[in-house]
């Protein structure tokens, strides 16, 4: 029997059903193996920087040196432009538009061809996820920016058009549906009980355990009670916090190593499977509100979403989150013992 | 300049970004062409009826052998079951779910393996439909039964498991949170300006032309103002229905040819591409509401839902729906003078 599970965070429905993991499955390619460290081709590569627009950020390898760790450069194939008219222009009184104003970057994670998170040193991580923030607090200034969205797509199903590691940014003068429907459900659930929807969420799952994968000193490994695919996974921190541009400083390479970790079980587990990675956040003008709280999604995408969620909004997923998060956090503890995985310190 | 378009069905906004037209795009794989016309491994070709659950309906070839011409059967792989308990149970005060129950429904399309919906007799097309209403009419009466989804998936790239033409139907206990938002969308115009949004809309794109591909005397063939992929299609009934159940017999045939011959052009256009095909029809409890207007949505798949998608809920597109209704356009009465598409009596 398959069951209906509501998602506290959205009230959307998901099917939950294992008969139909037996259903026949397309091969599945792995993500990265067979690429070359190095590719001539490839935009991104050390070498190759003139065939991306200026640089907008960088964290060099050394003080010393020229070469980078880290690039963050404007998307060449941008969907959106820093320049235009945000005056929203009605066609009729049915349609709406406006420019397509706001920014979109690519975050160039490593020099590394053929190094997918997963594999990075925690430090590499680290730098990383400075240049999210760096780029995030940066661009929050203009205030024409409502919500900056952090995502990252890894291997071909999960729409990348380039296999070198990276990461994106887009910011947008509209606040989206999505998170309107999250904040809404999260804004209610303060309204009627008096604390933040993820915070009582995250006592619970902790209380319960069972679709906790790990637990650090500052952050929390789970897999959500309503996933949307098998191994949807969050990182969630303990503390209430409603924007990851507010996170500190000395969180951050605690904030990698949990995140390089999780996605090393994954790897293993699912042979380098492609997946998204989306920083949820809050938007750039509540940064501070009660109500939501951010966290790092990771999407799986061994399923295709099909017609039928397309149509319905519904996913059917084939796997308990509390049956894959056990198989994940089996993998985490024995890494742990080969050394595999840090042991951060858990509160 | 791209731009940003709200759907004013959704109110969700689209960005149209011509730019990343541009970026490296991965080889698009044919849909169907190199099959044979019949596969002995295949559950749905004929002989082999033996390997999926029992027929709920048939529409035999000819009322005296035993040859079918369209089958419906339950998937063997089905997310729902007939049978369950509809109670809402919580565990705790945030986590609520319910039993699986609903109905997971097959239509195989035709005995050919490998002629798909847009190569298919007029006639067969007709009997698929039929089965779609016949299928969703019997499955209303049973009342736990609040939403029937009918979708098809075509090609790899959207989702399908098994090559020979097939579509499917999905019973819910809840109505879907993506229908909540079209509804309440419709129902706010209803109370505003006191008529329906998609009769509205239906009117203004007639008006305007641009958007639209062709018109017959009872449906028109549009692609929407903020589509979410390049050659998105609406086929659209011109008279006020909110649902596909409620669809009067003589106008099938009708449907069946506009469908049809909308496939047709795709499928010379894009080169057979991958598509999800939904019917957004009403609730199976409002069938008769004056807001709502159902209509056939097909959206090809040629690039992959991707993270900023799954993040922020915004789609990016790279073609404008005028420049590509024109180019459909222009097809369609070019193979209408080669005689390859029918001109059906227009209003």
């Amino acid at each position: 029997m398959s069951e209906l599970r509501q998602d506290p965070t959205t009230r959307e429905w998901v099917i939950v059903a294992p008969e139909r993991a037996k259903r026949p499955q397309p091969k599945v390619r792995k993500s990265t193996s067979g690429l070359p460290s190095w590719d001539a081709s490839c935009p991104f590569c050390p070498g190759n920087e003139s065939q991306t627009p200026d640089e907008v950020f960088r964290i060099p390898i050394s003080s010393a040196g020229s070469a980078w760790a880290v690039r963050v450069v404007p998307n060449r194939f941008a969907a959106l432009a820093l320049n235009g008219d945000i005056t929203r222009r009605e066609e009729g009184h049915l349609f709406r538009k406006m420019d397509g104003i706001g920014a979109h970057e690519v975050i160039i994670e490593s020099p590394p061809h053929n190094t997918p998170m997963a594999l990075m040193a925690y430090q590499q991580v680290e730098k990383v996820l400075i240049a999210y923030q760096q780029r995030y607090n940066t661009l929050k200034k203009n205030r024409q920016f409502k919500f900056i969205t952090i995502f990252k797509n890894h291997g071909w199903t999960s729409g990348t058009s380039l296999a070198h590691p990276h990461s994106q940014l887009v910011a947008t003068p509209i606040i989206t549906p999505y998170y309107h429907r999250r904040f809404d459900v999260a804004h209610d659930y303060y309204s009627d009980i008096g604390s933040c929807l993820y915070c009582d969420l995250l006592a619970a799952e902790l209380q319960e355990e069972k679709r906790v994968v790990v637990g650090t000193k500052e952050f929390v490994v789970l897999q959500p009670y309503a996933s949307r695919v098998p191994y949807e996974t969050w990182v969630i921190p303990r503390m209430h916090a409603a924007s990851f541009g507010l996170l500190r400083a000395e969180h951050i390479a605690e904030l990698a190593t949990v995140l390089k970790d999780t996605l090393f079980c994954l790897y293993q587990e699912l042979d380098d499977p492609a997946f998204n990675l989306m920083v949820d956040t809050s938007t750039t003008v509540d940064e501070e509100d009660p109500y939501y709280h951010w966290h790092i999604r990771i999407v799986p995408r061994r399923t295709t979403i099909a017609g039928f969620e397309l149509g319905s909004g519904i996913y059917i997923t084939t796997h308990l989150p509390e049956e894959t998060a056990m198989v994940l956090r089996e993998r985490y503890y024995s890494f742990l013992k080969e050394g595999k995985v840090s042991r951060t310190p858990k509160a």
